[in-house]
């Protein structure tokens, strides 16, 4: 794909264009890397991050690899305060060996996840979308106590631990939701697209309805993550369940120019009040830089509409730019 | 919602400043408000109404509260021209006590439709996409004797009669279906978005495919409302089916400009001659108002780009813009 | 439907407007008509085909008719280069009267389809979404055997051969793609809309997932026509998985100027050396010109947006146009 296909996507042509214009140079590959390759390392991430104008960074920490920063270290080399999101399912999956049964690996999880809030953390996010369908189901006792015994077999069979399947997928959501409810932290929700080893067919947000109408999650917050192509149908779940928020993220950058159209087309149902910025971005600083400016582009773009269809005026539209950009993350993750 | 969301939504600031402009004063909701209340309120309404242009309105009136108009009274109240439209699943539960078993409820239901077409309604609405899924499925006979038992039980428990799930849904709309074949009446179909109660993944206008392909329902006119986010789908339908018709009320005006943009969308399969203009406003005047002025731009947006890209003639598209306001409603209405 | 509603669409109009002007006459179906059989229709068959600027037609032979021409008798007519796309359901039903049984049946397809290679054909085209839902799943054994069996005693009972239902269209699916990965013959997909006798809700690539994701069908290059209102889904399969492609004839023209929103959506997900031009016309010249000439338009207009937001360089948008309307199929059909 990289070699042959990625190279052809609006998405890398644009970022190559818009890294070559920040670095001075040619728009072309080899010209970009060998002016980034000359650049100190540390330096050159400050700088790109600092055109973000991000305040804080919530960071997924589920998903680092051996070498990768830990928090504390990222908030050294960027000089930027770092907030914990746990990875549900890496955490959860750390626990397996623990647990005689599937009730002890919940009850093992929520305490997981009260410690996490203790050290810090600021949301508990879910990849179900990765494991799963996002058609949520409670399993009965017995579909989970199977499904547990299967993994505790494979694991003693010598297998890595890997969650899979929608028993132990959905009720260990459910368990995690009703815990963030008692800890009042967000539910983050990768819905749409993202990797191949998710089936899109599967994932879009609708199916998370039981977050939305049973009644032992009223008050729960949950923000779904990328939306993408499902983004109208999140959008009406924000206009319509107090408690739900969305972003954009991965469809921007990575849809390119749809992914401004998208985000026009959210805020056609979707509050300004539940959107929020985000970038999905991990390792590589270019990858922040170019997600942060063209959401900030595909906004003004979308608000700028608004304005001109006499829909907002110019302060409202600064008003929903500021709250969409900032203002509703700090409030839902409370951020000081 | 209200507070803290609703007013940070486009539908609720277009709304805002398009009542202001018309109200002559500033597009502050407590201005509006008080501008709204100095004025009488029926010469308030009746102004409204006027601006949007309606000739003949067609009223739900199962929908109506213990206090609202009946359709006498709302016709002397607004001087316009009312028609009734029934609301099956209203009328099919006031009968459920009426009747022994399923078979005789819904010869019932089929009589009293008979009724209210002799009485002058001109089209039947069926909300089982708040009740049930719209993936239509033929019950069995035992499947249906089993749910309207329970629904007797329920009520003799003292329960309010509450019809939902699928098999007496779907029974009550396939019987329906028959009648409104029967009598020429024009059957609606709540699609695509609404209150939160109906589960939107089980909402596409795609469902009610057996109405469109059985041969028992040759000849039945369907009319899809609200249809977003499946308004292709709506408008694919519509495109191949000669009985089906669509509207986009509810996205204009609570999608804003997005509603706009699910017209032109529209535009493409759906012929310019299946195509309504409706509100779904009910109580306020203000929504009357606010969903015909929307219609009436995005339908001139709509067919303006069409023009504007040699697929329409001005010719054609004034044509095309009476139809869709007017023409066709009074066709398979067959308003006089 | 003709006579009261396709008039009213805008593809109609427009067509008729694109016609006209190419006739130079007026845009009325009359006139249009008239002068077009005033023609001798060999002349004007080529000259529109002329201006397609077509360098090889790949042709669907499963879907003639009794008095269609054979691919020789059209290359003679139209003195353009015919190669055959065999149309993999009607191959397969004319089989059934010589298998005994299920395995012996796809056996036979297999060595119908090497042969088919032998003389020349250059890809497999499945109408599965026709007879079958697209959510492919693998039959067992018996359902396979069972299915086959009643087609069998249908024919027997004097019926015409129609595979319909998932066990044996599926099964068929599969073992076409088996057969294609060895021939190096690519497997077009008929996917979103169509004709009525096609469930739309079934018609999702998405649910195309088996042969994306399933070890023995790596190497499988996989083409999904049509896609529309898919398309941004099909975009994602393009962007993640190496062997698939898209394109967006039917939607070009049938969806007027939504099929040309539909390029720009496909576009942000899709890498240009993924799409490919496509007609989907036959028997009508008309058709084919239309479709040409909007589909150059759409693109046109679609890599002038990405021209316009600094995504591609002109020369890009080039590259990117000469790809899509001749490269990618050049190239993966292995036209020399």
């Amino acid at each position: 794909m990289a070699n042959q296909h990625v190279i052809h996507t609006a998405a890398y042509r644009g970022a190559l264009r818009r890294l070559a214009a920040e670095l001075g140079c040619d728009p072309d590959e080899a010209t970009v890397l060998a002016h980034r390759n000359a650049l100190d390392s540390q330096t050159h991430a400050r700088e790109l991050l600092r055109r973000t104008s991000t305040g804080t960074m919530l960071v997924d920490t589920g998903f680092a690899s051996a070498d990768a920063f830990s928090i504390t270290e990222q908030q050294d080399a960027l000089q930027l305060p770092q907030r914990e999101v746990v990875r549900l399912e890496t955490l959860a999956e750390r626990l397996v060996a623990h647990a005689g049964d599937a009730p002890e690996w919940l009850r093992l999880t929520r305490h997981a996840l009260r410690q996490a809030r203790q050290r810090g953390a600021v949301g508990v996010k879910t990849i179900c979308a990765y494991r799963a369908s996002l058609r949520l189901k409670h399993p009965s006792a017995d579909e989970l106590a199977e499904a547990f015994q299967n993994l505790k077999e494979k694991i003693a069979g010598g297998h890595p631990v890997r969650m899979a399947g929608n028993a132990l997928c959905h009720a260990l959501l459910f368990e995690a939701a009703r815990e963030c409810l008692q800890l009042d932290l967000p539910l983050q929700v990768h819905c749409g697209f993202g990797d191949p080893d998710e089936d899109l067919a599967e994932a879009s947000p609708l199916g998370l309805r039981p977050l939305f109408v049973d009644a032992e999650f009223r008050g729960l917050n949950v923000v779904l993550l990328h939306c993408y192509p499902y983004h109208r149908e999140a959008a009406y779940l924000c206009s319509v369940f107090p408690g739900v928020y969305m972003d954009l993220s991965l469809a921007i950058p990575f849809a390119s120019i749809d992914g401004t159209r998208a985000m026009a087309e959210s805020l056609g149902l979707c509050p300004t009040s539940k959107l929020f910025y985000a970038s999905d971005a991990s390792r590589y600083p270019e990858v922040f830089f170019v997600a942060a400016m063209q959401y900030r582009e595909a906004l003004a773009d979308a608000l700028t509409e608004l304005i001109d269809r006499n829909v907002l005026t110019a302060r409202d539209a600064i008003a929903a730019g500021t709250a969409v950009l900032a203002l509703n993350a700090r409030s839902v993750y409370q951020l000081s």
